[in-house]
């Protein structure tokens, strides 16, 4: 199969076989994140890697209701890594202040997710699933705390890998025309953008399990994992709600609208605590 | 060649063929990034594609002192799109505040990474060469009055593709134990600190133009597409300097620590002249 088509069938994988990641195949993975693209190659990136049972155990109590983080046999923990720099800036009699410098924060996280990226895709093309879990900068306190993270290290992203069980197949996209704008950027029309909507999330037709598997797969998921609630606690919203549009499903039930904003303050804040004041 | 052969070969490529990419591989590599991950399915992104001539050069122009904005036959501007998102939104009915949410903005700019890292290696793997220019939101004013954006689309990187000329091979990384952490993070000790650096970018030996090869590439690579002055600047910056290490050269004319932290009022003031109000 060539990459292309590698790339088409790769679906966010949460539930996996009770199989380690072979050492080789980690190696080739870490060398693989080293090697990826790096703004003027300064590679402010380190990886944890957590395999052992309980330490998977605390980490998915740490970030909540994702049990793919105690299950996958591999946790990757992508951290910003102003720490080495900085030390040795030190160390040479030189100072460093990128920890508290926006334009560097910016290219930091590309250069980690840069990384993260090509973890995924080799390991796609080695059989192993990933699934990120993007609300580690919340709990970034902790994380950093139990895994012993000196300032200027801030855990940014979790890539969880394995051998995957199943494998979603249900997810819907846009069609590749809503995301390229040819030279410029085209605004869609009001009813291109209630199409581009429409056709990737399909009817709105009350069938509630088979509506979850496309539009809330990971709730799903986590059920059958044996963490309750989740998908519970989403349809009696829907019921509640009284939702009916794809709209009012993805703002008022799955990516909560109304409360977007209201944690700034303290994401910000575990970003400081960590040494990285620099969204000022 | 398997898919780790092709990751390790890989750097960043800045000198093109005066050859178009076809475009049926520009429309591979949007469906790849398409189907990206990305948090919650929100797919928050758009690309644009720019591969007139005149508009290479215009956006070469905002960017300052990187040919191969220029001379790349396409380069895709990865945006962060809320637009889209939030036209849906009020289209429907109900209020999308993510333009505001920090967390959000975290999320969103993994999954323009996620999508851009796609198209590095997926280009990569179809004898593409590619590099990022991440200098593009300190020129968001400009870059998005050109390129026609409406509010809540923010670009946040540039990606250069074409076939390469030439590819640069000795661009030095760490050693991969240094970025890989057991279970824990563990800080390095002193020496291990100046060995991980030293090995990596090797002796300071006062062959500036061997030495530049490693460790200033893309200065080489400019002037020898005719920009002229980086190479000459940074020639001169050492001498006047007395630069005698590697840090020296890294914090003090490549990466310049004393400056990092001076743009930051700027650069966020871009995002928020975009509708992010997203770092508070």
């Amino acid at each position: 199969m060539d990459l292309y088509d590698v790339l088409m069938r790769r679906r966010s994988v949460r539930n996996f076989e009770d199989k380690p990641v072979p050492e080789d195949v980690v190696d080739k993975l870490i060398d693989a994140a080293n090697n990826a693209p790096t703004a003027c190659n300064v590679q402010p990136l380190s990886i944890v890697t957590v395999q052992e049972a309980g330490r998977r155990a605390k980490l998915a109590r740490m970030v909540k209701r994702q049990p793919w983080v105690k299950n996958a046999p591999l946790t990757m923990i992508f951290c910003l890594d102003f720490w080495r720099l900085k030390r040795w800036a030190e160390l040479s009699g030189v100072a460093f202040r990128g920890n508290d410098a926006f334009s560097h924060f910016l290219l930091g996280y590309a250069d980690v997710m840069c990384a993260a990226q090509t973890v995924v895709i080799l390991a796609e093309s080695l059989g192993l699933g990933s699934v990120y879990v993007g609300k580690v900068p919340y709990v970034a306190d902790d994380v950093r705390a139990y895994f012993e993270m000196p300032a200027y290290v801030f855990p940014l992203m979790l890539l969880c890998l394995g051998y995957p069980k199943t494998v979603p197949r249900n997810v819907p996209k846009f069609s590749p025309s809503v995301i390229r704008h040819r030279g410029r950027y085209r605004p869609l029309s009001d009813d291109d953008v209630r199409n581009a909507f429409d056709e990737k999330y399909g009817s709105f037709d009350g069938n509630a399990r088979r509506y979850f598997e496309r539009v809330l797969v990971e709730a799903v998921e986590a059920g059958e994992q044996g963490e309750e609630g989740w998908l519970e606690r989403s349809r009696e919203r829907m019921t509640k709600l009284a939702v009916k549009s794809n709209a009012e499903f993805v703002f008022k039930v799955r990516y909560r609208a109304d409360l977007m904003v209201e944690n700034n303050a303290e994401a910000i804040g575990t970003f400081r605590n960590a040494g990285f004041d620099c969204f000022k």
